[in-house]
């Protein structure tokens, strides 16, 4: 197995890197990412629903219109949204980025995750993208210096085997706080040397978020800078995926893995999170309503405050299914909760169970807690991620822009 | 002006008290409140969205199914919803209001409120009620009854002119978590001596609820047992009031009086709330619009944290915005923060205005907050009430049960 850290740097010809622009006064931290991969590659994006967007997406979208692209450009510390000359400012981080490392303009990811609202400071990204230093070993770098108020890097690593070549993809992320489903909810740069067509690598792309970042939540809001990018720059030589065929099917498997890694990384280091809740429907008619129902339950403040108390409250699940829009009858919904510990029966067709508090309360103490929900309506199943609620999370967002 | 807190005994011939059960163990306050009518009235409810519902609200329609009530029981300490035997103990609990005061148990309207999932103690209550006091100023104890995690009595008088008579309307309200938009939302007791048939009361409570207590949202979750119910009994002699005519629209506007004052009082006494936040929408193309739009901001965990912390980052309100799901052109809105200290423009057409952030702070650190948006699409405004997310909402709420 490779390291995870080695993250965008593991498929063959990327490098990574990172420094310190000082885009944030008092900030010592380096905050512009750089990846930037040897040769052209397929590119992919999904974007923010939010019909707020930083400037930067519309900059990205517009490089992204031929499929192509080599480099990918992030700064921390300002969201350039809702931001004077935003588009211009864009603009300008692109081409510094295209201008330090000789690529064409056209062919620049730019992303940028902070405070809404203000003027980014455009001119210290431009003094400082000139020193910054790529190389094989850089990804850990780009992941830091990405992160806000996440407290753990975001990396994965994963290979498969394509027309008996082996093929690496790697990926960081970051993402704590305005994480909410319905697309990127966050920044995830994936990058892998298997050799794609751009339209296949995007409907690759579409696939596996739906089932990935478009399935976790923090707090229930969706940000104006989400981004998920991915590059492919074909180095394993594998045949070129140029249809769903089985090699795409294997690549989508891939990319859902690293994704999910990713996606749950980010869940569990949610603002403030003392731990991980994974919420798994089965029984639902179809895998949207077991979504809807997952989704409801992990998005739930109550239950997530509950969680955060370690109290068995299953009562404030059921709550958040029945207002979820999911049309299932509580009379047949099971609800346990289930850790390393053993896992507990709360409520039967609807109905309370008599259980044990002190194996619940040992079951909800560690850092990965599941609810799982038997609806029995049908077969399909789906897993949404989330965190609890923390005074931590209130502290952080109460002081975060001062 | 009549004392508020006269509540639901203001309008002639009501009465009310309450006593203690012992329904939640170790509790000694009171925790079954009764409000009952000299006469027979017109009554209406609206009760939760929630298709997950405590089987008291199902007992209770059937009750309503001839638009005739005379008294509202109401236990604390337990939802009696997902609950065993719930439909058998609400239709025990009507029974023993009905019997203790000799009134048909079809014009019994029954409530509860606490917590989700366990069997309600109905022998409890049905020992209790025989030993409860009813009188002419009992409305203050009945009140105090049905609270939970409330801090604060929440009552309400309205006097209007009917047919040249003078025609009082009295509530009582309690919510405090797990209040969100859609519907009760909370628990809501009116009373009235209007004479008016009981589909006119209807139509008015449906009227009122859209723009009060459909408008307030403390934490997101709708709960299972919300209900608002209005008994009307005629002792104030205006002529009976049978068509949407001009004294319709008079009682009408009442109804939303009391009702948007005991709305506030919840939204400002929202859990570990310390602050109360109106959100302010205006120049929208539709009411709708603006009130999705006002809905979505109130509603924001990022938001209401940043006003716990007085941080004037109006970037959290124009992100709400975003993905709200209304349509609008963000570069043309417009943000303001206001208080009795003053109004502070923070966004001009979507981008960010230079503001005096001390002033900012003097105006955020007020008990009422409003945030002002206006999106210059049209003429329609919405207002909705929520409050601030606080350290005290997630010890509330991470200890509730246990």
């Amino acid at each position: 197995m490779i390291n995870p850290a080695l993250g965008v740097c593991a498929p063959k010809g990327f490098m990574a890197g990172a420094v310190h622009a000082g885009i944030k006064e008092g900030s010592e931290k380096d905050d512009v990412a750089l990846i930037l991969s040897d040769t052209l590659c397929s590119a992919a994006a999904v974007y923010t629903t939010n019909i707020v967007k930083a400037d930067c997406l519309q900059v990205t979208k517009e490089h992204l219109a031929d499929g192509k692209a080599r480099l990918i450009v992030c700064n921390s510390g300002n969201a350039n949204a809702a931001a004077a000359s935003g588009y211009v400012n864009a603009l300008r981080e692109a081409a510094a980025a295209a201008s330090a490392f000789h690529v064409s303009q056209d062919d620049v990811i730019v992303a940028s995750t902070g405070v809404i609202g203000q003027t980014l400071p455009v001119e210290k990204i431009e003094d400082a993208l000139p020193h910054l230093v790529l190389s094989r070993q850089g990804s850990e770098a780009a992941a830091r210096a990405i992160m806000t108020t996440d407290t753990r890097l975001k990396s994965a690593v994963e290979t498969i085997v394509l027309d008996g070549k082996t093929v690496t993809l790697g990926g960081i992320a970051k993402g704590s706080g305005m994480i909410h489903p319905n697309m990127g909810t966050m920044l995830c740069f994936i990058t892998t040397d298997a050799a794609i067509a751009p339209e296949l690598l995007e409907k690759a792309l579409q696939k596996c978020v739906k089932k990935t970042f478009n399935r976790i939540s923090v707090d229930g809001d969706t940000s104006t800078n989400d981004m998920c990018a991915v590059l492919a720059n074909g180095l394993a030589e594998n045949a070129e995926i140029v249809q769903e065929n089985e090699d795409w099917t294997v690549f989508c498997e891939g990319l859902q893995t690293i994704m999910q890694t990713l996606a749950i990384a980010i869940a569990s280091d949610g603002e403030g999170a003392s731990r991980l809740l994974t919420v798994s429907v089965q029984g639902a008619s179809s895998e949207e309503q077991a979504e809807i129902l997952a989704r409801s339950v992990a998005s739930s403040s109550l239950l997530k405050a509950a969680m955060f108390g370690r109290d068995a409250n299953w009562g404030r699940v059921i709550c958040a299914m029945g207002y979820s829009g999911a049309s299932f009858d509580p009379q047949k919904a099971d609800i346990s909760f289930a850790s390393q510990q053993g896992e507990i029966s709360v409520c039967q067709a609807g109905r309370e169970v008599k259980f044990d508090e002190e194996k619940a309360l040992d079951i909800l103490s560690q850092d990965s807690v599941e609810i799982r929900i038997d609806i029995h309506e049908g077969q399909e199943t789906a897993t949404c991620w989330g965190c609890d609620l923390t005074y931590e999370y209130v502290r952080i967002n109460g002081e975060y822009r001062s």
